[in-house]
Formats: C-alpha cells, sequence, structure tokens
C-alpha cells in the first residue's frame, strides 16, 4: 500500500491513489490530484540527510568520497511536499536538485545492529534535496545555508510500505528538468547502504517514529531556475513534482 | 514572569516559581521541585546552535574565530529538560559542558532586520550543551557524534520572558562541577550578538515560534565524568541543574 497525507477542506487527511491523476481520501471522496494541498507524507521527526553518498557524485563535486556517513539536518521548515513550489534565492548563481531515496522509520530504536536495521523501516519514498552550490566550502560543511532554506526540500508524493519495496537496494532513479533527463542512478550505487546508515545513526542517537534518512544522490545535477518543473522519480516508490520560483516573489 | 513545563500526575503542565524549591502548577497546586519531571520550557521547533560564538573560547578550542555565524542544528532527540540525566559515552575520552544562553523565538519571520530582531523573541533560557571532544575533526563540522547525542542538550528551568532580561547582552554566566566553579564569562562578549544572530538566520530561513537560538559558551570547559553534577548559570535567567551517568547503564 501507499499513504499520501493531503490537506483538503479545513483538514488534513490521509490519501491513496485511485488512477489516473486522482486520489481517494480516507472516507471515501475521490479528488484529482491537484485539488489538494500534499503534505509530506509522514508527520516528520528528525530529517537527516546524507551528503557525497554516491561515489560519482562525490567526484562531480570535486570531492573524496569519505570514510564514514556524511550526515546533517534538516530543519522543519526546510520541508514541503508534492506539487510544492521552490524558492531560488535571487543572489544564487548555481542551484540543483538531489534526486533521493527517502527511507521512513516505523519503530524506534538506538544500537540497531545492520542485521535488524530493515526491521524498523515502514517505507520509503522520493525526496528531491535541493542545494545552493553557491554557499558550499567543503565536504565538512553543507551548511543552513547551502542546505536548510526554507522549500528547499521536497518530500513525497508517497509513503510506500516497505513490503511493497522488496529490494531498495536496487532502484532506479532518475531527474526531468522541464521533461528532458539530466539525472540517472540506482541506490545500488550507495556509499552505505541504508542497513549500514541505521546501524551509524542509532549508535549513538535514538532513531524515532517519523524519522527520515535521506539517502544522497547519485550525479547528473545541474542549475535549475525560477519556472523549471523538476520531477525526481524512484522506481516503484514514486515520482514527485517540483516548480521552483524565484524568492524575490516573497518580498524581502 | 517564568514559567516551566512539567510532567505529574500524567499530563504536562505550565508551572511557575512558588519560593525555596517549591512550583505551582497552573491549577494551583504546590510540588517541590523534585516531585516533576522537568521538560524543556517550551514545545520545541527548531533549535540552532551557535559554534564558537566567543572569542576566548575558539582560541580555548585552538580554531580561529569565524567571519560569519557558525551554525548548526539540534534534533529532537537531544534535548532534555531541568535535572535531567545526560549520558557520557563510554568510549569517550573528554566531554565538556557549555553554558549558553537561550534565546526563544514568540513571533515567526523572516528577513528581519536587527533593528526589529528583539520584538521576535518571547523570552530566554539556560543551556548546556554538551560536546564529545573525541569526535570534533574541525570547526567546519560540529557534527552529529559531537553534537547530537541523545540527552547531551540541557534547556532549563524557566522560559523567562523578554521584559525580565532587560539587558541580555550583559549576563554573566557560570558553570559549576560538583559546587566547584569551572567556567565564568559574560554575554557582552558574544562574537554575534542576538540581533545579529536573527537578521542572519532569517536571511534565509524562516523563524517560528517555538525555535531556540543557542548563542554559544565562553572559556572554561573540563571534562566531566559519570556521577558529576554539572549546573549552568545565568543571571536573571536561570540555574540549570544536570546529572552526568555513563551511557552503558541503558545497555548496549
Amino acid at each position: 500500500m501507499r499513504f499520501a497525507r493531503v490537506a483538503y477542506s479545513g483538514g488534513i487527511h490521509t490519501a491513496t491513489p485511485a488512477g489516473e491523476g486522482r486520489i481517494q481520501l480516507e472516507d471515501g471522496r475521490l479528488l484529482d490530484e491537484d485539488q489538494v494541498v500534499w503534505l509530506p507524507p509522514v508527520e516528520l521527526g528528525t530529517v537527516i540527510a546524507l551528503g557525497l553518498n554516491y561515489a560519482d557524485h562525490a567526484k562531480e563535486l570535486s570531492f573524496a568520497a569519505q570514510d564514514e556517513p556524511l550526515v546533517f539536518f534538516k530543519g522543519p521548515g526546510a520541508v514541503i511536499g508534492h506539487r510544492g513550489q521552490t524558492r531560488r534565492p535571487g543572489d544564487a548563481a548555481f542551484m540543483h536538485y538531489e534526486c533521493e531515496l527517502a527511507v521512513i522509520i516505523g519503530r524506534a530504536g538506538r544500537n540497531i545492529s545492520r542485521d535488524a536495521a530493515m526491521d524498523h523501516v515502514i517505507g520509503y519514498s522520493v525526496a528531491n534535496d535541493y542545494a545552493i552550490r553557491d554557499y558550499l566550502e567543503n565536504w565538512y560543511r553543507p551548511n543552513f545555508r547551502v542546505k536548510n532554506r526554507d522549500t528547499c526540500t521536497a518530500l513525497g508524493p508517497w509513503l510506500v510500505e516497505a513490503a511493497d519495496v522488496p529490494d531498495p537496494a536496487n532502484l532506479a532513479l532518475r531527474t526531468t528538468v522541464n521533461g528532458k533527463q539530466t539525472q540517472s542512478g540506482n541506490t545500488r550505487d550507495l556509499v552505505f547502504s541504508i542497513p549500514v546508515l541505521i546501524e551509524y545513526l542509532s549508535s549513538f542517537m535514538t532513531l524515532s517514529v517519523g524519522d527520515v534518512i535521506l539517502t544522497g544522490t547519485p550525479e547528473g545535477v545541474v542549475d535549475v531556475q525560477p519556472g523549471d518543473e523538476v520531477v525526481t522519480e524512484i522506481e516503484g516508490v514514486g515520482r514527485l513534482v517540483n516548480y521552483l520560483v524565484a524568492d524575490d516573489v516573497f518580498g524581502r
């Protein structure tokens, strides 16, 4: 099964796919997908992101691959849902999308072994984790200005239950910008696998229900501009649509 | 006025000081301060911490002071309240406390000017933001293992309303370990002042109600061990008590 969280008619609802661009609310109402506001598919706990977790992308950014996971946080204000607008800062020279498999924790734990790790995963989603390249100094600091602007992490549309993703270590990823493919990869090329990441993180912090791990992106990132439609897509997990707008339309 | 959030008898309550180690719940009940579990004094939004925001502490760690604020996140799992137990990892050779003035946002905003910044502050609290020195690599990466272990950020006891802290830029800070003073400083020595931090952060992310900014610590950090009582205290804001325990009492 797969589930979305959507806002409609004054409330927040759980929705399931109903075919042909339609969704169904938990009370049975059928709606077109553009009649609702899509929220991130889970109520978010800690959102953890990985830097340079595909060797080809690390090379693309001219960084050596790291010898342990490079992890950083997303604040709650950074995350939006499917069909949302991401705001491109007016002073950025290079802003790129990043298609990433999002792993959603459904059972809390600390000191989880890699062998037990997948029992803590309730499901998966698709993320588009933008970076403002201008502010990137080195791989030690994927800092707030690079990685935590408002609206710069899209997540959705669906939480796809783990049972429906039999092999998360072999999923094709791709990104299209205005319909043209610019990025492709496969989760088999993750430097640190999902079980290893869960073991690593839970060795020093409790992973809780609703925590999300964004597992990194493969090579193929290009600058995007206001007006662009960016679609990040993962085989069997979903197709996340995002729209770039200029930050200045909201005033300075 | 000053307020705490405490858990007592199956519920969460607002409490005010009632003198001599006693508190009063909003319904009038008078309790001893050790009859309740003290929670962080606000429901937390994004918790932002500053690195090296006192020049003397930066020097103590042999780092050059940075030319813009060094900011990083706390995840929700890192934060505990007054009289809580902080767990010291068994493999750490050096773990130090950090007494910090915590600034609590009460009005949301983006692109807040430094002149308007203080209108967004609802009040202040005391933080003790532990660091596991072993894992500190350089100032670019105050990473998860240094700065986001479970229980390693204590906050409280009170939210003291801004009106009761007439000059937050001139407050004495001090830390005692088992009753002996080890750290002292004054917020007048902040490298980046509260208004400048609010202007900086809100230039790229919305600050929301319940967000907390931990403004950094002065020099005087020493290693602490299981069994130690660490008290961080800020003039006119509060006295935060914290107990160090060995992480391994919870099992590995």
